[in-house]
């Protein structure tokens, strides 16, 4: 029976995983499908986002199955706890890459226009932030976890800029103002995909130290701190 | 011991509903806010939010401590795995009040500036919204939920109307633009509590039947379309 468990555990350790680098492939497309306002890719991403909801019913149909069967305590528990928020987590991440999407439809139709922020670092940052936190996840490494919290702040602060740079390129430029909200709320996007990324590296140190570390109570080691 | 589990249960349903109140409480603040631009209560909001962050770890822990406890399987397993969710989507109502604050601290400095689109017929509706899918829960009232679900495209219209407007006014003035962006987001911050509320009733419907029905592909009743 313990046995048994342990296999089912890894299984959804496994499933888990696999939505985690699908949605992080999905994330990759949008940052590509950005840098080139490629209509084509958004199209694809917008259309395969159906993949990402179907497992993150499955993760979460198995993850209740466990529960019900095996009737976990402590560590387990709370693992499978975690699971099914971190999964809850994955897909709107997923739902922001379509966000994203949508919004490139849009920027395609103007390509001889500046981006007017410097997308890929942004977009390299929070690619990072969803690596780091799946990555956490896989060896419950807790330093890891909270180096994506601290990653965080920067996110936000690059949010800022583009908001600076888009807005004045607005006061100019009256005849792209379509052109140039789209951009803004790509900037958002990125910024809500980091903020998710967050959530799972909260949820880790959760389960790491069996403590709620969510809104910011928890002090962030000085090591940490840049 | 079963009834000391259902008094654990009737706990956590008090629990979640003194959360959902409060964080009712702080959506109709936030809309009070707007339509008066009153950056003394959007700071109100901000300051006060620190409330629903505690109450929200709360709730978690009572039912983590609830699932060891009683190791409770089927239906009640499957309402503590949905009061863990629709709690967290409460924080986040809480979060988009926090945010439509923020925005209001901008808008308060140009009063005597319109604002370009009925939101208080908005608000009101994702007002409804989160009071339906809450009774929706208390009650454990499937065709509320539906209605909930049917109201999402509604405020998804709404959202493109703002949007068509600001995006006309922005062109027009150019010296506004600040104050402009912020009307637009907070457009799209009133549709995404829309989209919380949507997500409590998916998961009320689900506590019912039993079958996930997230993801838009279980049909809505004939009866519940407008």
């Amino acid at each position: 029976m313990a046995k048994h468990f342990q296999r089912e555990l890894a299984t959804i350790k496994r499933m888990i995983l696999s939505l985690g680098a699908l949605v992080e492939e999905r994330v990759r497309m949008a940052i590509v499908a950005i840098e080139n306002r490629d209509a084509d890719m958004a199209r694809q991403i917008i259309k395969l986002d159906y993949e990402i909801d179907e497992m993150e019913v499955e993760v979460e149909e198995q993850c209740l199955k466990v529960l019900a069967l095996h009737q976990p305590v402590a560590v387990d528990l709370r693992f499978l706890v975690a699971v099914i928020k971190i999964n809850n987590e994955l897909e709107r991440i997923g739902d922001e890459a379509v966000n994203i999407a949508h919004r490139i439809s849009v920027l395609a139709k103007r390509k001889s226009l500046d981006l007017f922020f410097d997308y890929s670092g942004m977009a390299e940052k929070v690619q990072r932030m969803l690596k780091m936190s799946l990555d956490a996840l896989v060896e419950l490494d807790e330093t890891l976890a909270f180096q994506v919290l601290a990653m965080d702040d920067e996110v936000d602060e690059l949010k800022s800029s583009a908001y600076d740079r888009i807005k004045s390129a607005m006061s100019e430029k009256s005849d792209a103002i379509g052109y140039l909200i789209n951009l803004l709320l790509i900037s958002r996007h990125l910024e809500r995909l980091a903020d998710h990324a967050t959530n799972i590296a909260e949820e880790v140190i959760y389960l790491i130290e069996g403590e709620i570390i969510r809104h910011g109570k928890y002090p962030i080691p000085d090591k940490l701190r840049r």
